[in-house]
């Protein structure tokens, strides 16, 4: 189910459009190079539709956003849409603040997303139509726990289908859902929470899997989510044997992002189907 | 006198809303988190105040400096002033250009800032109201030396008097001031001026020590700065043994940060009261 | 012809005014900082020309161009070349987009570069007044290859007399040229393109190097375009070695640039004259 999707992407190499936050972009274009995809990042009113025009797949992502980016993400995504192209959204602190929720909805307003990957306070916040984060990070009361996993599962279902995307919800354990089936995820380390960017870098990686598999969209999401639990993982051993710290592991991880194949990948997916 | 200080981070784990540079940005977060602590960036004007609401301390750094976000910055700043948040600046470049000098001054009018930190050029210039700055370093005539100590410590504690804040100047000898005393600090390394955003960086973890030190703030202030200076040190050691150069010394910097516990601080901290 | 170079960026520590892209201006500052020059990063119009005034050397990059600081551009490229600084194109995927295009040309109408650095789908569009950008990579039906290097070398030398600047097309064979004599230059590795930023470094150690040979500016790009390369083999040797990935190569790249010296660089090169 899982075998050729790396691959798909090391192949294809598609490039990536993305409008996203000046916080950890660095991250996110290594990353998506990383995988073997190609980024290209153009956020100015006058260049959205050529740059995206010339891109396989559009990546949006609210952090650090700001009034002039908005009318750039609105008209990037249209474009998209009209060209068939997948368009992927990390509504980074969304519930965080009244603009970046008033923001969310608006670009799901006027945009059909492929994919929408939050952590469970960004999502339930779309999905309840209001909601309260602790700045970027979940808050702790929402967490996906294995007691609550059913109850994360019907409403990524259930938001799955009002949308028409496939919904990711991350944190300790990881949905990946369309409208009939979820994948859970159990791959991935906490020590990367205490890094920024992990969030930011999957939904990048995100966009570059579905772009290159278009015919196995939510199969392409579950191995990108995976991919990069499983190198928080293969970081964190490298991080330990060398008696490191946290940045250090923000560089294994982009490297292990790299060393990967899709044999490693499908040995290392903990996944199940619910 | 600092003992619990570094727990108190780790334990409290404060949010800090940030405002700063696009260059050393990513950096800053990943301090941040290797202390303990937690950041969020934000700069728009129709969000700042919600998320200076929801944290606990703001950081103001006027690097790449742009008219869009003084307004922000001033509206952050006044609303953690109302919330009695503590607010710290980082005045990157005051005395480079007018248009740094001069938002220096406006955001002196409008906020109340529990911490100042800067190079002795950018706090001179603050101090006597003009002032010449090489780029974002300091003017080599400035600069604190065995022999201007004592000028350097007098003029920090009268600029804390007029101003009410702890005052930081960081070089290759820091001093960290209030009104009554200073704590003179000898930790770091020359090499740590070879990598970009180590002040920064520093400003962001003192943000989010004062956060959790409310009751001890110079105190936690001269925490931050040693710890600062003697990760800087260790990744120092940890350059050479490794043969690396700069890039890695960066990596290895916020590795100790996020490695060091309050023993180990608290015996390599090189301070004395003056 | 290459003995000092170097040494004199080493000794001058030239100053150099950046206004560039956000994706990997942590980078550029790092990587100027370690070949021994200083950077400092200003974009707003109110300050761009007192920056720019107190620097050696002027850095345009028009990654992540957005409508505000075109005119910054333009106003601390006139005040540069008023004051008779070197100043520096890297005109980031022009051909990608009709933005980026007409960007590239308003800035050659208005400034006077020393140096223009790009891939050669870039200088294509400079050089034709049209041209396809593969995003911000080179066209491959466009690369420079064995059997169009005469061909490259034409374009580059009747480009130079044109603008009046040293033409630098950069690939997997990079060319230096100036209206009489082009450097073919052939170090570097295939794996530097999997990670971002290595063009926007080099043009910012170009901006350094030129600033602090004056008399040899056509030499001292060279000598910059060869320790970008030569640096990249070094680095990749030591992924190898480290079995490690990307992102590692990335702290390498840079960790070499601030460990060479006259004597490595000028041993490593790999120039001829055509």
């Amino acid at each position: 189910m899982f075998e050729s999707i790396l691959k798909n992407v090391q192949q294809k190499s598609p490039l990536v459009h993305c409008i996203t936050n000046y916080v950890t972009v660095n991250d996110v274009a290594n990353a998506i190079l990383a995988c073997g995809a190609s980024p290209i990042m153009a956020d100015d009113i006058n260049e959205v539709e050529d740059i995206t025009s010339i891109c396989n797949a559009t990546y949006i992502n609210i952090g650090t956003l700001n009034e002039r980016t908005i009318e750039s993400m609105i008209k990037a995504g249209k474009k998209a849409n009209s060209l068939g192209h997948p368009v992927v959204l990390d509504p980074v602190g969304a519930g965080a603040s009244k603009f970046r929720t008033d923001t969310t909805f608006k670009l799901l307003d006027e945009i059909k997303f492929s994919v929408i990957r939050g952590n469970i306070s960004e999502i339930k916040t779309i999905y309840t139509g209001n909601g309260k984060t602790k700045g970027v990070d979940a808050d702790i009361r929402d967490r996906v726990t294995e007691e609550t996993i059913d109850d994360a599962v019907l409403l990524a279902k259930d938001m799955s289908k009002r949308f028409g995307s496939v919904i990711v919800i991350t944190g300790a354990i990881d949905i990946v859902s369309d409208e009939n089936k979820a994948y859970v995820i159990r791959n991935g380390h906490p020590v990367m929470s205490k890094i920024t960017g992990t969030g930011c870098m999957l939904t990048g990686i995100i966009a570059a899997f579905v772009a290159a598999n278009r015919d196995n969209i939510t199969e392409a999401v579950a191995a990108a989510v995976s991919l990069m639990g499983l190198s928080g993982e293969l970081g964190y051993l490298r991080m330990k044997e060398n008696n490191a710290g946290t940045s250090s592991l923000r560089t294994y991880l982009i490297d292990e992002i790299c060393k990967i194949d899709d044999s490693t990948l499908k040995g290392g997916m903990k996944v199940e189907i619910r």
